[in-house]
């Protein structure tokens, strides 16, 4: 089976099974998350009380992390769910959102990498190069590249190698990488840029992909680039004023055909 | 006056007068919730903080507490603000969003009802009935019952009788009770649960509704599920897509008409 | 320069340099300011945790406080960040929504007033008046004055004076003062008054005005209105039902031309 078909597949599997995802988020984008969450065909809670998260992440079939609006608490509530969805083989997705930024936010999702097997580090390349800076400085990448370039991939490999999670890095061209598999997806709009809480829109959105498809990460991951992204394109072919397309991406998320995944998706699996 | 009509009627008071419904609820919804209230004809105010809430309880027309996503101080600034508004008699309208799916949501929705007089108890019949598990467990009462049974409504009324609340149960078929009087309505559509925050939505309306009626709350809580209930349907006469679905959702609270709440509303009032 | 094409100008840097607006504000607008700065072409973060504001602030273009959603650790993270603004020289503003209503919001403003040199005070006359309420109360300002009206003016002037802010008075008709010059704004549409979070994503926007424009704080301020509200007759044009105004009014603040703000801003400047 091609990627396109893979990722049409689990998108059908999420509206069958409606997993659901637990999220502990950011204040901006709760409402944006579960809407998106809900039109993919899964099921959102928002729960972050360090009294309930580990009874929630236990029943839920992802968990998604996300540092945008960070407090201290919240970091301890995202280890304790954390460690509990490692206990019960949940995938846990964590978006260092604005890690790079702000001590705090680096250091959270330092903390949080350390104390918790991530299964997916999602964001832009400057969010997930920060975490591990020091190593990486070296060789010049910085928060201003979108452009796919060779030194990017290897930088993104070695991350992932050196964590141990699949890295997504969201960028003009996508990355996913294993740390020796590599996956580029080329789906998506610039008009996402302008709209809050699409990158975060999207972690959770992979949280539903490897819900349903734990055995290879790495492809559900990128499964869900190709899905968010194909949903994003023919959104633009609609309309590109952000307020609008804010809301009939949510109305293609619920809708996309297989055939317009299928037809659509633009990911390229490259050598090792 | 048929309860079509009182439907009408009360949403045009509330026009009229813009009651001041304060709620304390969850980052989820706040936005929406306030753009429904707004778009209903009240004046939302948002205030959690336990140095506020008695006095913003104070000038309130109606009380809404929510614990979609809760913490503990929270669950103490609801019993504050909910004493103040018993004292002033001012309905208090409770959402126990996620009862049943931890013990924290659980027991904190058991704590307000013990401490509070709570008016309306709104939800769906698997939270509803958490609150009361260990009585009705035997009943065989779950939370995929989404029909309306006899044994459904026979467990309504026996939450309503022993916890003193009008029971205000959402579903296929919504259900309101005061334990021995019960309104059923038909109004609605699904897709209403593809969009977050509709329910706590509907629990926001409902306060305003018995803000301005609060004589017969079991009728006020009836027409706040009417209203709500027309509207949606003619929204989703133009369009089931969630998003656009969300967007037309308000601007149908906001213009809909009394000639269509007294042609589409389809409650009935069953014997006791 | 007249002030519509000065609006317009300072519109197209804030495109060119997409300034960092850092915002501490409330949990109901979080989501909607964002989308509006965005719109707007500034970039927007929300950070509140009193671990990073300074950091935070130290890297934004301007500062926005907004005491919404308030409670106590939230005014003492505004403080902390708006000292590192004045001492960096970025403009703050403050939005002491719903001062008047509780004691806690109307000290948390007087608070922060009294710790940080605001640059613009933005609210409605209510929450601007009660500020300083023991002053002027004898003059008959009450909350119910949306007219322009002399002694509402003179108040404006007054607490400008005191305060040693801009003040930025929304109503029927806006006013921005320093104390000694005065500006009226006519633009704007009641529909906004229905909708939840629109002062606030004002104030966000004057905060990206004034970034790009710090030498003369007063017209960048009315030029946040006049944009503001030149966008809203646009849209009202279009529609004037809530949920659909909403959305349009996102895509007009993304693509208000030159030739639309120059045609339609209505502001005065009156002799001192």
């Amino acid at each position: 089976m091609n990627i396109n078909d893979f990722t049409a597949d689990l998108h059908q599997q999420i509206k069958n099974q409606s997993p659901l995802i637990h999220n502990i988020t950011n204040y901006v984008v709760m409402n944006s998350s579960a809407n998106i969450l809900l039109a993919c065909g899964a099921s959102p809670v928002m729960a972050h009380s360090s009294y309930e998260v580990e009874e929630m992440a236990s029943i839920a079939n992802a968990l998604v992390l996300n540092i945008g609006t960070l407090d201290k608490d919240l970091v301890q509530s995202m280890i304790k769910a954390g460690k509990k969805a490692n206990e019960l083989k949940i995938p846990v997705i964590l978006d260092p959102v604005g890690s790079g930024a702000t001590k705090l936010r680096t250091e959270s999702a330092r903390e949080i990498l350390d104390s918790v097997d991530v299964s997916v580090l999602r964001g832009n390349a400057s969010e997930i190069f920060s975490i591990s800076m020091k190593d990486i400085k070296t060789r010049g990448v910085d928060s201003s590249i979108s452009e796919l370039t060779k030194e990017k991939i290897e930088a993104s490999k070695e991350i992932a190698e050196k964590t141990g999670c699949i890295l997504a890095v969201s960028g003009k061209q996508d990355i996913v990488t294993d740390g020796s598999n590599i996956i580029t997806i080329q789906n998506g709009h610039e008009i996402l840029t302008k709209i809050t809480v699409m990158g975060c829109g999207l972690s959770a959105v992979i949280g539903a992909f490897c819900s349903v498809s734990k055995k290879n990460l790495l492809y559900s991951a990128a499964a869900g680039f190709i899905y968010y992204g194909v949903c994003a394109e023919i959104t633009a072919e609609k309309t590109i004023l952000p307020g609008s397309f804010s809301i009939q991406f949510i109305d293609n998320l619920y809708s996309v055909s297989k055939k317009q995944i299928s037809e659509k998706g633009r990911a390229e699996i490259l050598a090792d």
